[in-house]
């Protein structure tokens, strides 16, 4: 298994991380990877690509269990997988302990008779565990199992399933399932032609609509029912097809994730490729993720870090089964854009003025045409009409030959990639002619052409035969998912332009910092903030001149040296809302003062029973926008690295932005960009901008501790951030940190 | 005209309020209405409601400019109006000033030879205007104008449109058009049972999809294909449609309103017969906003007021023309709920997941079933099964007898009011009979039954055939299409349940407080802050004890009066950004301190070159939370109401609500719901929670003001309004007040 990315097994591993303790999370790594293939924090940092060539096109098929007895849930599945093995040209042998043939094919009767290699068993037995510790024996490099009573069902079926895991592990083949489906041996139309939809589902009903796709002329390669994922799970599939020339797009339906991590490599290695991942996935809310969870005993994350970690490798996510059709057939088929510009063509200015404020709301950019565009527009269109993009024609026009012109017209400007008209509705003396203008006119260009069919009923020869018959013009049923679909495709070949893998650059081996960090470390505990803050120092993170003091002379002492005015702090692991308390003292100009504050901060702490292990004298901080920059532990991805807007924003708005690491310094400042509060940043009612470099340093810097220090640091929480005038850097006032 | 309300009319009373000045608004209604048909403001609070019974079924019809002549545009209007015609049982009149006949009817030669009463003019002449002068002579009641070239081609046409407005006013006939089409005279069919969907459209492709909601089995009543709105518009068909029994929903395609308190008038008269009105607005965006301006000629108002009063007065605001469809064509269907409780239904556990994931999101609520109703279930699903809500079937039970009893058992549950069953792909051995078993359950219940079929094909029987044929099952195609309408079906009944019109409660006549505001108003100048806390006075609101001085030792004598410690600011009318300036002095508690602050403020105002009326004393308030209050002007809407989180927040996040006058407390509490930062009045960080009800005290005696002073206040702010702890008050800290 060296090499393996496997989930379980890296979760295995991580744990055994935490149990030993002491050793640096970089040494180990030993069994899974080779030196340098994982992080600083042990995670893989490459994923190896299960080939699964022979997986969906195997040579030789064993079925396990297969029957022709009429009534037989068996019968059916092996007269399908007859019928798919013909198509994919492989032969069937039926394993069956008694009868002599099956279907009129001879039976093998055993698992260990198998003479020749068998590419895929496919297990139509109730309990597969000893049937796979059989196949160990044989030469079989895949397995299916459709059996069901696993991790779906609760504790006993998860430990039966840990069972399997561990089989499939030592037997050397990758197993998909158990509880999964026929979905992988559908009947895949071989008539259609272009770059095709690869689809991975963690349901095989929620997979339905988008292989029916094939009935509206869009080409599916591949369905992939992932089932409980025991072995081979949505990563390895995505992995694979990123890698087939045949996959123009990927769509995913998942419910949950056998690990962050490779779920992550895999969205990059498409990334890399230029290949669209479209995903849904559950869990938008307790009640969704809850569902999704007893369904197929998986882990959900948190909402809003899988959100963050799909756009960070540019997986689309969208929310409806629609939009994931919609959207991955147009990425599949659309070439790369030649320009950005979308303009939109109706026969309706209320069509025109409509989509137009749904794309603008969405995000689209709708340039207005040229003077010189115009004016060529203006020869066919009546010159009181509206042309600089919504273009409205008056409808007229779309009846004789000017209305292949101006779509052409249209199309011909450098500055227009995407052409999109929307039809609300069929009048056949309009809508047939347009409809043929606009197939006519995708097939002479290599830019992108929409049509959005708006009649509820569809069954007119215009949309069904015209439209649907070419694979050059995109088609829609709503405004909506043809924005959204236009917006993804657009959105991807800009991000996929620019990518640069953060794997690459993410760091290997720990920073001289770590040593110092780790004996701060309290195994357990929470630590106190001067030590949380000698932490943060320890990584490069500004903290106030401070002394922890515990008699008042040597407060005075402290005062002197840190410098007047000081701010003093009771400070004690167990503190928490210490203004709210009163253990907060700012502005002490004299020893006097100094002195009176640590008398009064302890008496609180005395008559409100908190022991302290001092008083903090530190140094006064200039005023700058308050942030929060954190870490929490994720139960999918692992540490995640969160920056807000603080104090009461913080509180009330919860105005945050979250990154999975590993990620580089653009990412660092795009979560900025996400905040609702972000103008704070740039000075308002007279405040100067503040030194948002040195913000994104500290973002990265907690990265790095949180990367390096993962085993060992529950959470962390650096509460405000004093972000100070551009140039003049940032400093954590206050910090919690918590231990594992 | 007594009595109208039409639009245009109003408007230019309105711009004669405004120009006489002086007068109070609430005596200016003579020509309008009786009095105490006008709101304080001379808005009307009641909207006279046109009797279109012989617009949409005249008896007589007469065509001025029909023809039969091959190939003349005409010649097909007269064709298609001819069929419409015969099919309401009209009697059609060809005008035409040569013809004998046309299409085989006798011809009148001219509009005054018409010797009968005509009920309904159509002009298919290239200017209307003559004909409807002609019209003002003989009885005919209603006309319709096809001729474009007026409002939507710019100012010229504009014009144009104005005198045709006028002679229609002169005539006392009505008028559709300018800029319309055959939309209301279109093949409506009789066939179709049930409350039925009315339609009104600004644009006919856009009304398209939902008329052709009758292919798909949904009852369509009416069109109204108001076009420029040179006299009726969208407001009339609207009042006209909520009153007709056979309408069970009004669905309304709007660009922008000629007027928007008689859109509201019509909304309310829809809520108070509890008729929903489900509304596409363009505007989302400035683009969509512009371009649909272009097109009708219409104001789109500010697109967050229009959203706020579509709420207030209960009107569903869509974006999709395909929601549209799928939302009125559900409320119009759909009986009254039982009960609020959702259940999902599915033959998949991913399904039932992924929907309800959505369906919660969206924010409706899916109720746990009790558990002898999950015992009950189980009778028939297998244990291992979730049946607690989602209902997951597992697949099997769907295709023998258990299908039916499971959906008869979920309907029978009392906490139940709708079923919601997601087929998100065709698979006939199951979805057939899962169909039609949900057929004959909707029909033997009065809940309401949905059923998302997810199929992108929809060619299938299952769909077509089976769950079209029946009236009783609400069939959509996408996941959140069903949960929008859902969700807008129990909002509708709820809404309606408890609505009280506002109109019914709004002021009439104008406070005491008016006489002594309207002493303070300064046409077209911005008052002094001073000034303006004194308007807020007149209306009884909080305002710091404070006094104006304009030397050193006045400003001692007034702190002495005011009382220690003081605030000091200087005063003018051109003063903004008072604190930036360092114009502002707070906690002054001594005479020299105030001495030293009047000198101070009164040098940096000569320094930086500002006017000042003096310096304001005024007494120190205790902290509590900033709120801003505010009153802009809408061009559709009037005056408005704002109320948002203050200081910082304000500018940064623009957290605020806005309503449209008139509204009640219960309108005002729900603004404060709205507010991201809603917490900070509940008290954060130990603050203590702040004085709600003053705050809604505020803002109902701030709208009290916009109404009565609309005339001659353009603009209002209350900035920061201080709302301190429950039970002490909200206090104006400072007034910004810009006359009009």
């Amino acid at each position: 298994m060296l090499g393996s990315t496997h989930g379980t097994f890296t979760t295995d591993l991580r744990a055994r991380v935490v149990a030993c303790g002491e050793a640096p999370p970089v040494v180990v790594h030993g069994v899974t990877a080779a030196p340098g293939d994982v992080d600083v924090s042990g995670r893989p940092l490459h994923a190896p690509v299960p080939d699964l060539d022979r997986f969906f096109r195997p040579e030789s098929v064993a079925v396990i269990g297969a029957s022709d007895t009429e009534g037989r849930p068996n019968t059916g599945i092996t007269r399908q997988l007859l019928a798919w093995a013909e198509r994919v040209g492989a032969r069937l042998v039926p394993v069956h302990p008694t009868r002599a043939s099956v279907f009129g094919i001879d039976c093998v009767h055993s698992v260990g008779a198998l003479t020749e290699p068998v590419d895929l068993a496919v297990l139509l037995v109730a309990d597969p565990l000893p049937v796979i510790e059989e196949l160990a024996e044989t030469k079989v490099r895949f397995a299916v199992a459709f059996a069901s009573g696993f991790a779906e069902t609760g504790e006993t079926g998860a430990a039966a399933q840990e069972r399997l895991a561990a089989a499939v592990r030592r037997s050397g083949l990758r197993l998909l399932g158990p509880n999964t489906n026929l979905n992988a041996f559908e009947h895949f139309r071989d008539d259609l032609e272009g770059p095709a939809v690869a689809l991975i589902t963690q349901s095989g009903h929620q997979g339905r609509p988008v292989f029916t796709l094939q009935e509206l002329g869009v080409r599916l390669s591949h369905w992939a029912p992932t089932g409980n994922e025991a072995d081979l799970e949505t990563a390895d599939f995505l992995s694979y097809f990123a890698g087939r020339p045949e996959v123009g797009a990927i769509a995913c339906y998942v419910e949950g994730l056998k690990d962050g991590r490779s779920f992550l490599l895999a969205a990059d290695r498409a990334a890399r490729h230029g290949v669209p991942v479209v995903a849904v996935k559950v869990g938008r809310t307790e009640t969704g993720a809850r569902t999704a969870a007893s369904h197929t005993g998986k882990l959900t994350g948190a909402d809003r870090v899988v959100d963050a970690a799909m756009r960070q490798y540019g997986v689309i996510r969208v929310d409806g089964l629609d939009q994931l059709q919609d959207t991955s057939a147009l990425l599949a088929r659309a070439r790369r854009p030649q320009a950005d510009g979308v303009v939109v063509y109706s026969i309706s200015g209320g069509t025109g003025a409509h989509f137009a404020d749904l794309a603008t709301a969405a995000g689209l950019e709708l340039p207005t045409l040229h003077q010189a565009k115009q004016d060529e527009l203006h020869q066919w269109i009546p010159e009181y009409l509206n042309v600089a993009n919504p273009v409205d024609n008056g409808g007229h026009p779309v009846g004789d030959w000017r209305g292949r012109k101006i779509i052409d017209a249209i199309l011909a400007d450098p500055s227009v990639g995407v052409l999109i008209c929307p039809i609300t509705g069929p009048f056949p003396p309009m809508s047939d002619k347009l409809a043929q203008d606009l197939v006519d006119a995708a097939e002479a260009t290599d830019k992108l052409v929409c049509v959005v069919w708006g009649s509820p009923v569809g069954t007119e020869a215009a949309y069904r035969e015209t439209l649907l018959g070419s694979s050059r013009v995109a088609t829609f049923r709503t405004f909506s998912n043809c924005i959204g679909a236009v917006k993804a495709y657009l959105d991807h070949h800009r991000f996929t332009a620019s990518y640069r893998s953060p794997f690459d650059e993410a760091p290997r081996t720990p920073s001289p910092s770590l040593r110092k960090a780790q004996a701060l470390v309290r195994p357990g505990r929470r630590l106190s903030e001067h030590a949380a803050k000698q932490l943060l120092r320890a990584y490069g993170i500004r903290v106030p001149r401070e002394q922890l003091v515990t008699s008042a002379a040597a407060a005075v002492r402290a005062a002197g040296l840190v410098g007047y005015p000081v701010v003093m702090k009771a400070s004690g692991a167990q503190l928490a809302h210490k203004t709210e308390l009163g253990l907060v003292k700012v502005g002490l100009t004299s020893a006097s003062q100094v002195r009176d504050a640590y008398r009064e901060l302890t008496d609180i702490a005395r008559f409100e029973g908190i022991d302290l292990d001092g008083v903090l004298v530190c140094q006064m901080v200039g005023r700058g926008v308050e942030m929060v920059v954190g870490v929490t532990h994720d139960e999918l991805f692992g540490p995640t690295v969160t920056v807000g807007l603080g104090g009461v924003l913080v509180e009330v708005l919860n105005d945050t932005a979250v990154r999975v690491p590993p990620f580089g310094e653009h990412e660092a400042r795009s979560m900025l960009g996400e905040l609702r509060g972000r103008a704070l940043l740039d000075g308002v009612r007279g405040a100067p901008p503040a030194d948002v470099d040195a913000l994104v340093e500290v973002v990265l810097r907690v990265q790095r501790m949180a990367l390096e220090l993962d085993g060992d640091l529950a959470e962390l929480d650096i509460n405000p951030l004093m972000v100070l005038p551009r140039g003049q850097g940032a400093v954590a006032l206050d910090a919690l940190a918590v231990c594992r």
